[in-house]
Order: structure tokens, then C-alpha cells, then sequence
């Protein structure tokens, strides 16, 4: 695919995902960058279990979802009209509740693929090809739409520029990276490793060592303390969701980097895909993962028998605490979003 | 040890550390609850080693450096005066420099053996033995000192108290359990893992489960959404260091919890062995160790190569973050420990 030149290994689009000859082929993440392992899904059904099981997060979902499509159209193809409806209706469903904190955005691009292929059936001879190459157009484009994003938040950073992250942020913060690099910005970055998964670690980390960009890891418990020796210039972060009335909803930790970040006067920058447009935090639900990962390390057990374990996926970052959200469309006071995106729409899709 | 009567496994004394015909035995609390592994440490300079490399922390360095004097003292006893006098001095010096972080209650506590056996030179016809006798009672005044301040800390929980901890707080949070448990509070934990080291999910946690006290292990990143919730009464841990213009110095994370906590208006308390008097918070160095430990979990690399670690053993928490200081004389305002502790002196022992 033409947006993957000059991209980091993590970030072109067929190390997230890729389609062949029906099947979605998922990089591992959750081994990464141990092991460079695939996850080969037969089925869309496959992909929603491979989602649920973090075998891809960030915007892996969204990638292998899209592939999903691809799948349901491929079965679709040799079915009638009614049966082949249901089918793509059917993988639309599935593949929009693989997890419990799906953001609107990712429910309508999988909406958006579901009417195109509606509205393509019978008009092709080939369903299957004519949805692969919607979905790759939209994938292409929602790659430039990243680059864009990653352009108004590498203004925002002074040069040199230290930045503290949290989890992975994709191609959100990699194209950030990329723009600064273009842009001969000396940036740095420190990555809290983001327990239990170590996305931090090991996703973020190994973009910013293929970018040639100098990478610290600290453990989940430091940021405050870095905080406070005053060399972090920004941390920033792409979240999972953004409400329309300012909340950031993003892997946990985040909240308690932004209240430490807030603390130190250090600004808080949250990307923001265009299309995730949840109207208020009332609508966001918490997912909880199993609580067995937080009694795990690198799957090594590290409590005691009889001890409980607790996973929230997630936290809730209020406005107050957030400096600037920044999307393809600029960047906004978290107060401002209401006046300037709409509820459930694609601003500029 | 008479202290060590009703206590979990790891709070008795002869599980921290003892002393067997020369040598000082020292549970390995780096791969404790997997394995039940003691070092054996063949003389004081052993002892320092293995503080040095996390054989043992928290009250463990206390314990263990009081045998070394026992060890020194046994070398001592077969030497001519002058040299037996300065064989106690370098133990003393050893054993106080073991790491750097050390509180100037130890290195007085170490100072107070020294002295101890210098004034016993030539006034006994076994050194060794009567320096034991010493030790001995001496970490018995420490334990019934502890007991004072579990029960002082107790006295600030509600029925039933639900408790976010942080590291290992070993006797001290030990005795606030342990006499909450008699008063028949209902008492849970929460306890943060406490990466690289794990000591909350290993340490603290085990502590609970043997005393039968529900408790709850989660990652470094989730205690600012946990207090979210509303269902944490306080977060107490067990200061390192507290300085007299009311610093708390603990493991690194504490800082962060500590502003989390002071957002949601949970309390935090610290408590206090009354002989940690490093006066100010410019008088205290905060050890770095091993940046290597921040890329591995359980031994196991988790970056790439080429990303680096950093790692600062503790953090400081400012006065308007603590909501008390509780000591063996009460419990304090942070503010107010300059004109209640005397500088440098022990003040009740």
C-alpha cells in the first residue's frame, strides 16, 4: 500500500493487518517485538475473537475489522440477495462488538464498509474485490488523515522536544514522530511500559528505536517523579475516545500521567481520530478485562495464591486536565469540541 | 523472638533475617512467594552486598545490618583492641552505605550498635554473644514501637476501610492490619504491584492472604482510576524517609498516588519510624538504580534493543499531599513534625 513507504516495520498497514485470498493476517502485538508472529483469522467471526483476545489494539481493530468486511463479502459473493444482506449485516454486528469500549468511530467505519457493500451488491461481479479496494481507499485515506493529525501536534512541540506517551499510539504519535523528524526536530521520548500488556514497552519503544529517535521505558509508577525534574516538554497521547463534552478516554494511566502533567504544568496533548465522535461520557462504558493480567508478568505469575486481581481497560481523564485535542480538522480546547464536531457524524469523511 | 509470636510468615523477624553461628541468614524477598530462597551472608560485607543487590528492603537492610554488627563483633572478639575497634567501625561504615537512599534513622540505628559494642570492648569475655543479646532487644523495642504506630494508624480507619498501599510497608502497615483484625475492623487491600520489583503484588499482598485479609492487585497504572470510584478510604504506606520540614521519601509511585488520592480527597497517611530525622528534604539523595530493571518483568526483556531504562528507586511527595504523619508519639500534620521531632536525634529510644 502506497501510505506504508518510509514507515516503520509496527506501523505499515500489512504488519497491522493484511488480506490474502480471504484470510486476515494479524501481527501478534501481544509478543511483539519478542517474536514477529501472525495471527491467520479464517473468518470475520475469527477477527472479533482475535480483537477480544488484544492480539491487535490501537488501530489494529480498526484495520482487521475493515479486512473483516472483506471476508463477509468473499461468503456474501456466492449467496442470494436476502441470505448475502444478512451475512454483511451479520459481520458488521460482530465485528463492531469485539470489545466492550469500541469507539463510535470504529462502529461507523464498519458501518460505512456494511453500505457501500449493501449498496454494491449486485452492481459487481466481484463483491469481494470491489470491498477490498473500498477498504484499502479508506485505509489509504485514513492514513493521511493521521499524517495531518501528527502535523498539527508536532507544531505544538518545541524543538528539542522531550514526550512522555502512554500505551501505543499508533500511527497517531508515529506520524507526530515522522513529521518531527522531517521537520529535523530533536525529539526524544519516554515511554511508561503500560502493565499489563507493555505496549509502552514494547510497541512505542520499538517505533521510536526503527525512527532512530532515543526511547526511555519507565515502569508505570514513575511518570510523576519525571514529571518533576522538568525535562518532559509534552505528553501526549492518542486516545481511544474523545467525547464531544471534552473527556479522554484512553488506556489506564493516562488519567494519572495528565493529573501528574497537570500538576508540573506540562501540557497534555490528546489526538483525536475525526470520526470518533461519542456525544457524552454518560455514553462510554468501561470495558473490564480479565483480572488474572494484572496477577501476571510476560505470563509469569507474580502474586500469591488467594490474591485477587482487577483490569479496567481504560480510564476517564476529564476536560480540565486535557491541554489540546488535535484532529484533522486543528487543534481545540477540550471545551470547544461541542460547538465544532457534530454527534455521530464524520466531519469531514 | 518473642515479637515474632502470631505474626504472617513474612513480618516474623527470623523470616526477615537471623543470625546462626557467625553468618546471617536472609530470606530473598526478589523471588518470594514463588520461591522460599534464603542468601546466606558468610560476613558483613556479604550483608551490605546483598542489601545492595534487593536481597531484602524496607525494615529487611535494618534487620539484616544489626546481625552484621553481630558478625563484626565476632571478628572483633579475637582481635587486639585497636584493631577490633576499627574492624566495628568499618562494619558500621559498610553496612550504612550498603545503599544511598539510606535513612539517617538507620545509618543512627547502626551507629547505636557501634557504639554499643565499642563501649562492651574489654567489659566482656564474649563480645559476640553479648552485641546479640543487644541486637535482639533492640529490634524487639523496634517491633513493640511498630506495634504503636499500627495502632495509631488503625485508629484513623473507618469500619470497613478498603486500603490502597504502595510497596512493601512490612511491620508497620503489618501491625495496622494486625490490630485492626483484633479491634474486628473489616479491612481490605488494594495494593499496586510495585514494578520492577513487584513488592506490593509479592510482599504486601501475601501478608494479607496469611492474615486472611481480602486484597486486590493491581497494576501501577490503575490507582488514580481506582480512587475514582469512591470506594478507597485511605491510601497509607510506610515512608523510607520522612524529612522534618514534612517530605515524604518512599518507593518510586507513591508521589503519584499521593496527588491522585489528594484529587479525590482520600487521605494519605505515612507513617513514621520516629527515628528517621533526615532534616530536610535537601539532606535526602534519591538512589537510581539499575536502569536494566525497567526493561525486564519477571526476568524476561520486554523492549527492544537499543531502547533504554531508567530507574529512580523513590519519589518525594510535598507536605500539602500528606494528610498525616503518624509516629510512636502520635500522629502529626506534616507540618508540624519540626517543632515535635528533634533534628538527627532518636526521640523516644
Amino acid at each position: 500500500m502506497k501510505a506504508d513507504q518510509g514507515l516503520p516495520f509496527l506501523q505499515q498497514i500489512k504488519n497491522v493487518a493484511r488480506y490474502e485470498d480471504g484470510k486476515v493476517i494479524i501481527l501478534d502485538r501481544r509478543v511483539y517485538p519478542a517474536r514477529v508472529e501472525f495471527v491467520v483469522c479464517e473468518d470475520y467471526n475469527a477477527i472479533a475473537d482475535a480483537i477480544a483476545r488484544m492480539v491487535t489494539q490501537s488501530l489494529g481493530p480498526w484495520v482487521a475489522s475493515a479486512y473483516g468486511m472483506v471476508n463477509a463479502a468473499r461468503r456474501a459473493k456466492q449467496m442470494k440477495k436476502m441470505a448475502a444482506i444478512n451475512e454483511l449485516r451479520h459481520a458488521a454486528h460482530v465485528l463492531s462488538h469485539a470489545r466492550p469500549t469500541t469507539s463510535q468511530g470504529m462502529k461507523q467505519s464498519i458501518t460505512h464498509i456494511l453500505d457501500f457493500a449493501l449498496d454494491s451488491l449486485g452492481k459487481t461481479d466481484d463483491l469481494e474485490a470491489c470491498v477490498l479496494d473500498h477498504v484499502e481507499k479508506t485505509l489509504e485515506d485514513r492514513y493521511n488523515r493521521n499524517r495531518i493529525i501528527g502535523t498539527y501536534t508536532a507544531s505544538l512541540l518545541p524543538d528539542p522536544a522531550v514526550i512522555m506517551t502512554q500505551c501505543y499510539a499508533e500511527t497517531l504519535i508515529g506520524f507526530t514522530l515522522l513529521v518531527s523528524l522531517e521537520q529535523k526536530k530533536k525529539i526524544s521520548l519516554i515511554c511508561p511500559e503500560t502493565r499489563p500488556y507493555l505496549q509502552g514497552a514494547r510497541l512505542t519503544a520499538s517505533v521510536a528505536v526503527d525512527l532512530g529517535i532515543p526511547v526511555t521505558v519507565i515502569t508505570d509508577n514513575m511518570p510523576a517523579y519525571v514529571l518533576s525534574q522538568g525535562r518532559v516538554n509534552a505528553f501526549v497521547c492518542a486516545a481511544d475516545v474523545i467525547t464531544l463534552d471534552g473527556y479522554v478516554v484512553n488506556k489506564v494511566g493516562t488519567f494519572q500521567i495528565a493529573l501528574a502533567a497537570h500538576y508540573h504544568k506540562v501540557p497534555f496533548y490528546a489526538t483525536r481520530d475525526p470520526s470518533i465522535n461519542n456525544p457524552t461520557i454518560a455514553s462510554v462504558h468501561i470495558e473490564e478485562r480479565d483480572p488474572e493480567e494484572t496477577l501476571h508478568a510476560m505470563g509469569i505469575r507474580t502474586a500469591k495464591e488467594g490474591v485477587k486481581g482487577y483490569y479496567p481497560a481504560f480510564d476517564i481523564t476529564p476536560p480540565h486536565l486535557v491541554s489540546a485535542v488535535v484532529t484533522t480538522k486543528g487543534i481545540f480546547s477540550p471545551y470547544d469540541l461541542k460547538g465544532n464536531f457534530s454527534e455521530n457524524v464524520e466531519e469531514d469523511a
